[in-house]
């Protein structure tokens, strides 16, 4: 069996990146900033309104560690970013934001679903994924998929201090799937797998309508972890 | 947290039933048969041709207990049924054996994958998904998705004893899923959990070219665990 261990150079590399998160006022991006503040990094969480954000990141942190600014603003200043917005507005969003983001790896969370009487279902994408949406619309950006499955209310959670999940990683570029690995495993207890090229992120982040269904059933806050690793 | 436990008086019912399976001389087919019959199931391998299923019945185990027979007639003694049969032909194949299948809860295993020099990648299926087919397909059967994520190399080696790995069980009928999670959870060290209704199928289905780009990179055979369960 191949090592799943990420080098140490690359977790070392992983430590010393300032963070954007996209949406950052949500409680995904939230979620993910405090986890990583937490872990030592920089984080900056944007938002439509720069006011807004400050206010999201004195919630899970203070400057100069963390801080709220406007999204283009987060995008600049920040080494990686996190799009963890809302799947509707996805697109036009990250067009805007195209410049700002071009030269970096972005990482994309995003999960295209919709919700009935029967709970969560995926929705169609014409690109296949919002991640390969993101990869269109963003030809000078690298783009990852991963934190699909990691739920906002156990990142918020003060009373959790290890996360029981791997993340999936995806994409095309193995330095960039290997960086945000090494980020993931920033936060204790996960890891971060690769787990194919981004063509093969559509299920990934549908099956987190599977997800919502094993909650809704077991009444839990159900991860993913891959056995034989 | 509710309980995934599988209640005892189904796990008995579960003993008690005789499955059939469709394209059962292929690797997963025979892999599946293997299993449940260690378990103490009777089991009977389907193929278009009743020596050629007689032959791999041979191979997993001894009549009365493991036989072979055409698939229609292994569709008509067993009480399960476990489509096992590649995604080209599904629907023929479905479609041949419906009066046979009437009234019987039908497991469809099938991951529809086309595979090129990058791996593993989901074929369109526009019913959604191989399971979602055979509902449309078999109005009189109760459909059921399973098993997609069991490795056919993991099942036939006589080495391993126990598997690391939970069973997706997906479908709209709750008897017939809870009946399913009792079957997947006679193979040892296999957690049988309701993964949501068969719309959530595809994705499900899907992952498996994920798995299977794990393996690639990690020298694996991944199986998927569900947390917080």
């Amino acid at each position: 069996m191949a090592s799943v261990q990420v080098p140490h150079e690359i977790a070392e590399e992983a430590a010393r990146l300032t963070i954007g998160i996209l949406g950052g006022t949500g409680d995904q991006g939230r979620g993910l900033g405090r986890r990583l503040a937490m872990a030592g990094n920089r984080v900056i969480l944007g938002s439509r309104d720069a006011g807004r954000a400050e206010s999201a990141a004195a919630t899970i942190g203070s400057p100069p560690q963390v801080t709220g600014a406007a999204n283009e603003d987060a995008a600049r200043a920040a080494d990686l970013v996190i799009a963890a917005v809302p799947w509707d507005g996805h697109a036009q969003l990250l067009a805007r934001l195209a410049g700002a983001l071009e030269g970096k790896i972005v990482v994309d969370c995003v999960n295209p679903l919709g919700f009935d009487a029967h709970g969560a279902y995926p929705l169609p994408v014409p690109e296949g994924s919002a991640a390969q949406q993101a990869a269109m619309i963003l030809g000078g950006s690298t783009v990852v998929g991963a934190f699909h499955h990691v739920s906002a209310v156990v990142l918020l959670d003060p009373e959790i201090t290890e996360l029981d999940l791997d993340v999936l990683v995806l994409g095309d570029d193995r330095p960039a799937t290997d960086l945000v690995r090494a980020l993931a495993e920033r936060i204790p207890g996960v890891r971060g797998v690769y787990a194919g090229r981004l063509r093969n992120c559509g299920q990934v982040e549908a099956l987190t309508a599977n997800l919502v269904a094993v909650n809704r059933r077991y009444k839990a806050h159900a991860g993913v972890r891959i056995t034989d690793l």
